[in-house]
Order: structure tokens, then C-alpha cells, then sequence
């Protein structure tokens, strides 16, 4: 649809790997991305409630980039975090979509045609409405509890890897005294584990289980060359619990 | 191999996830895609019969998109669709192939080149001799069976959330007085269940078992942000019989 | 990011499917699949020791080819069949990566940033010090054991058809007597069973088992219209014993 549209736009996908439904997630996952991708009109559609009430938003943020997709909170995480929202619209204009637009794939109908009518220069006042920025739906990503020997965290992200990403940063392991070379004492489902605090893979031994900062900044609980999302049966969502050991 | 040969060929991937061998499925989703898609040379290649007496086959639409794919029946459910085939060629000039041209991959030793030199300007008719585009293979796309009060269908495709897409439109299941709103019995494997019609996801609650129109215009079953394939055990083919209830 | 810094190249995905941690697997599918890409920087990252002591590499071949990835072997296999390693360096100089460079994630931040700027014009004499090509990581690809009447060979390789393919020859397996029609005794774990040696799925029935020369010249055992991977819960490294049968 955007090619026939802006025959000119270069499209790249980010992924098409998002579990369906999991709105936190493909949130998530658009946040940790696009500081890596070049400003660009980004697209993105998880969106269970296709049909029903939600918005189709259309944003431009301070940086320049231009976001579009369904108003369930998806594209805020990643709006917020690289700047403030400019201006919002409800894209509602018909001469911008693809119709009779059907009920449950606005991917097709809405959202890509209003991506390719901004990448051939149509303005973002053009699509519909002004909506106001603050009342745009947002997610509440989980924060991690930290008491004073203690972490309760919860998996956000779980990689092809089976590497478990937890809302969790370095220096909140350090609050309970866990920095690399640490010995950890985990706690997922009722069971007990041992892991070790590493800076990189290459440290431990193939089996170990390890908390090692990701490359978007998150501590993250890994199997070194296993899969620790299969061992741990554990998936988004799921609650970890971190002490340090011995 | 394309861009080997046409270096200025924009190639955009439709699908990779075809299962294997399932030329219908490939045919039905080449047919629901391509009027999404700009018009230009359409390769496909689902395969079982490669190496075989298959003919592979190069086609012209009246519409002005070109086909490339074996003759298997892979291609004219689109091409029928969309048009008429205004000409139709066997491949078979070797200069147009990758040679030695391997017995099992003609995906990149016949039909990629063969679509790539199209791209470059080749003519059609230099792809090698014509074929009678009515003797073309032809599959045969189950239909419906609509009693008084009581419909036969069957599965064509399920797609990545699990929903599954029948050979059934919305005027179909009026025939039997299911509308949106309707109460339905449905018949999988000797289980029977009730779903509701619903005209988008965001009518029903979580867990219900629904038929919609999807976005092609046939009705699908589905479980709102659930699994019906994995539900019901069901893939390519499933009978799925369906009644007003109550 | 090879967009980011060389908004004019043309990046093209070979695969996003090798199986965590299998450099070998990794640097057969390159070796298979290069001779029939354009020629380009080819980046490619099977990377279990990243962040530990191996080298990250760019080298340039006597075909003009640029090869970017790390030092375990990965690149080599390819490089060594398409020409001479022509120059090697070692990827050392900041300016050419993303800072800070994350100690788990070197294919965002060292080897696509390192591609996209020979992509855009400097030399691979800037990206580092010179390393001898001779010396660089190279993997032991395993070959098969060829008896009298017996061979035991190996499986590299399984693709999205459940095809295994193996790593012997059609000149091997004639060594022993076997040629398109014979038939073949085939042992995998400690299982006999019969197979047909064929030129073609085309020549066999549905459910046979086949020994085929694939379309990158190595041997493959398959089931016609079925998985052998599954069947035989065969996996990349599984030993394989064939002989001729009667």
C-alpha cells in the first residue's frame, strides 16, 4: 500500500515478530529501535482493538520523526522517551485512506496509506482533527520494586535468544549491592537458581545462568548458549525475584 | 539473482511463510494480496512437482501485471482475478536461466531470472513458445455447501493469529440467516461449539469464538485474542459446518 | 544503522534465520548463498563470543567482495571458496563505530557501522591494523568417510522443507555404487532405513525417502512431500551411514 502511494519512499521493516496482541511489548520494542533507525515516518500496528473506539493517531515529535498507528498507548513509549509530542491528529480524512476500509485490518486500510501520504508530502493538519498530546492513551510500563536486599522485577521482552529483558538497570542492581563478578540468588515461580552478574557472555562458562546489562540498557537473565526463556518457562510478563547470594 | 540482473529492480517481499507444498494456500494468498500491491512482475514459487513434467510458465494480465511461477495452478486464481491472461509463455530459452540449471531450485535458476530479465525489458514472447492461457493448470477452489439452515465449509488459509479464513462470504451465511449479532453452532472434528457474528473484534469479549468478515471479504473464524486454529486442532482444509443457533 | 550513515546503499537480507550460536551453519549458508548475490560488503554476525577476545574483521577478497563480521570462522568458509583473502584488518578504530559500543550487541554497533562506511567510501585500510589472512579464525568443516561400500557422513544443514543436507558428493556417493535409481540403506541412530537415490522429487512417491544432489551440489536425504528432519529428529551435526541396498 505505501508503495503504491509514494512509489518514492524507501520502506524498512523493523520486525514482524511481535507476539499478537502484546501492545507493552511492540511498544517496547519500537522505543528500544528507533534511536538506531534513521528519522522517518514510523508505522506501527499491534492493535486488539481494531474496530471498536480507539483512535487512528498520526504524530510528529520535536525530532522530526512522525509516528502512526492505532491510539493504544504503542507509539507514546517511544514518542515520549525521544523527545515531546509537536502535534497529534485523528487521522479521519476518507481521501486519505483505502476504502471501503475494512474492520480489522487498519494496518492495510488506514495507518499505511496515512504513512505514504505524509512521506508524499501531506501535512499532518491534513489527516484529520487535532487531538490533544497529554490525553493520548499511554501504557504503564511496570516499574521494578527494589527493596534493601532485594529486586522485584518482571520480564518485558523475551529475544529469538530466549534472553528474559527485565525493567531493571544496573544501577538499580547496585542499590542492592550487584555488580559484575556478583553471585545472585534468583527466584522465578517458586524455584530457586543460582546466577552470576556478567559484563559479557564470554566470562562465564556454556550453562551459566547470567544477568548481564543488553545492548538497549536493560539487565537481562540469559542462559549462556542456552535458552533461559524455555528453561524458565517463563515469558513477557512473568516476575523475577533478585537477591544477592552468599 | 534479480538484482544480479536487473540492478535498478525494486524487489518487495510478499511472503515467505507459505507452508510447504501448499500450492492452494499460496494461490489464495497471492490472489488476496496482489490487488494491495503496486502492479509490476509477480514471481511465485510453491513447488512440489520441480524437476517434474511441470511447464514453467510466464504470463501476461490484461491489467498490465506480469506472473512468473510453474504451472501448477499457483498463479491464474490472481490472474483469473484481476484480468484475463492475454498471453502466456512456456520459459524455456536457456539464455534467460541460470545454468546448469538445478533440478530442485528453479525459484533461482528459472523464475527469478526469468522475472528479472522481464524488469530489464526482455519481451515476453522471448521467454520462449505460447501456450493456450485457457489449457493453463487451474486448481480448483473448494466452494461451500449451503443447505436450508445448515453450511459445509472449509478452511482456505489460517493465518498468523490463528484465525482461520473460510470459503464463505457474508451473503452465504445470510442464506441461512446468520447476520451480525446472530448466535451461530459450529461443527469442528464432531465438537460442536457457539459463536457469535460479530463485525469487528471489539464487539465480543475476550475468549468468544466469533465469525467475521475478514479483510478480503471472506468470513473467518476466530477466538478473540485467542488461537482458534490451536483450538480447534484445525489447518488447511478443516470442514467447518455452521447453523443459526437458538 | 547502515541506513543512518549510508542512506544510499542497498542492504539485502540473505537470512535472519540461523539458529543461535551455529557459526558453522552460518558460514555454509553464506558459502552457498554468495556465489548467486550481487557483489556487495556482505555483513554477517553468528557471534557466541562477542564481547570476549575474538578479533571483529573486515576483509576484502580477490573478487572485489568485502566480508565484515567476527573473527570465528564465520566469514571464511565463503571468503576462502569465492577467491584469496586479499587484505584483513581488525575493526579498531572508534570513529567508524557506534560509542559506547555495547558488550553484547557488536553487529549494531561495530560490523553494520563498519560496512556502511566502506559502503560510503573509506577504506578498509582505515577501519584498523592489517592482520595476516593466513592466521585468521577458519573452521573445520567435517568431511565424510568414504569405505568400500560405506559412507558415514554428516549433516550441515536443515532447511524450512525439513531437508538434510549432507556433506558429500554425488562423485562420493558413486564411489560406493550409488547412482540416480539405486537403492539405499541408511542408518540415523542406530535406525535402518530404505532410501532411493533420485535425481528429482518428481521421480518418487509421496513418503519415499530420497537422496538427492540439491541445488547447491551437496547431497540431501528428504522425504518426498514430507520432513525428514522431523522423521529421522535429526539435526544439524547428526551422523548419517548410507550404503547401497540390494
Amino acid at each position: 500500500m505505501i508503495k503504491r502511494i509514494a512509489p518514492e519512499a524507501e520502506v524498512i521493516d523493523i520486525t514482524h515478530g511481535i507476539a499478537p496482541q502484546h501492545v507493552l511489548q511492540g511498544a517496547l520494542v519500537l522505543a528500544n529501535t528507533l534511536p538506531y533507525m534513521p528519522e522517518g515516518i514510523h508505522v506501527a500496528v499491534v492493535d486488539p482493538g481494531v474496530g471498536g473506539g480507539r483512535k487512528p493517531l498520526a504524530l510528529k515529535g520535536a525530532d522530526g520523526r512522525f509516528y502512526v498507528g492505532p491510539d493504544n498507548g504503542l507509539l507514546l513509549v517511544a514518542a515520549d522517551r525521544l523527545g515531546t509530542v509537536e502535534e497529534a491528529v485523528e487521522i479521519a480524512e476518507k481521501r486519505f485512506m483505502l476504502t471501503p476500509v475494512s474492520k480489522t485490518f487498519h494496518g492495510r486500510d488506514i495507518f499505511s496509506p496515512a504513512a505514504a501520504h505524509l512521506a508524499a508530502g501531506v501535512a499532518l493538519g491534513d489527516l484529520g482533527p487535532k487531538l490533544d498530546p497529554d490525553r493520548l492513551t499511554r501504557l504503564e510500563v511496570p516499574a521494578a520494586q527494589i527493596g534493601s536486599a532485594r529486586i522485584r522485577a518482571t520480564a518485558l521482552y523475551v529475544d529469538r535468544y530466549g534472553n528474559i529483558q527485565l525493567n531493571l538497570t544496573s544501577d538499580q542492581l547496585e542499590q542492592v549491592g550487584i555488580v559484575p563478578g556478583s553471585k545472585v540468588e534468583i527466584e522465578v515461580r517458586f524455584e530457586r537458581y543460582f546466577a552470576v552478574a556478567a559484563r559479557t557472555f564470554a566470562e562465564v562458562k556454556p550453562g551459566d545462568i547470567v544477568l548481564y546489562e543488553d545492548s538497549y540498557r536493560n539487565i537481562a537473565l540469559a542462559i549462556n548458549q542456552g535458552d533461559a526463556a524455555r528453561m524458565f518457562s517463563a515469558s513477557v510478563g512473568q516476575e523475577v525475584k533478585l537477591s544477592p547470594a552468599g
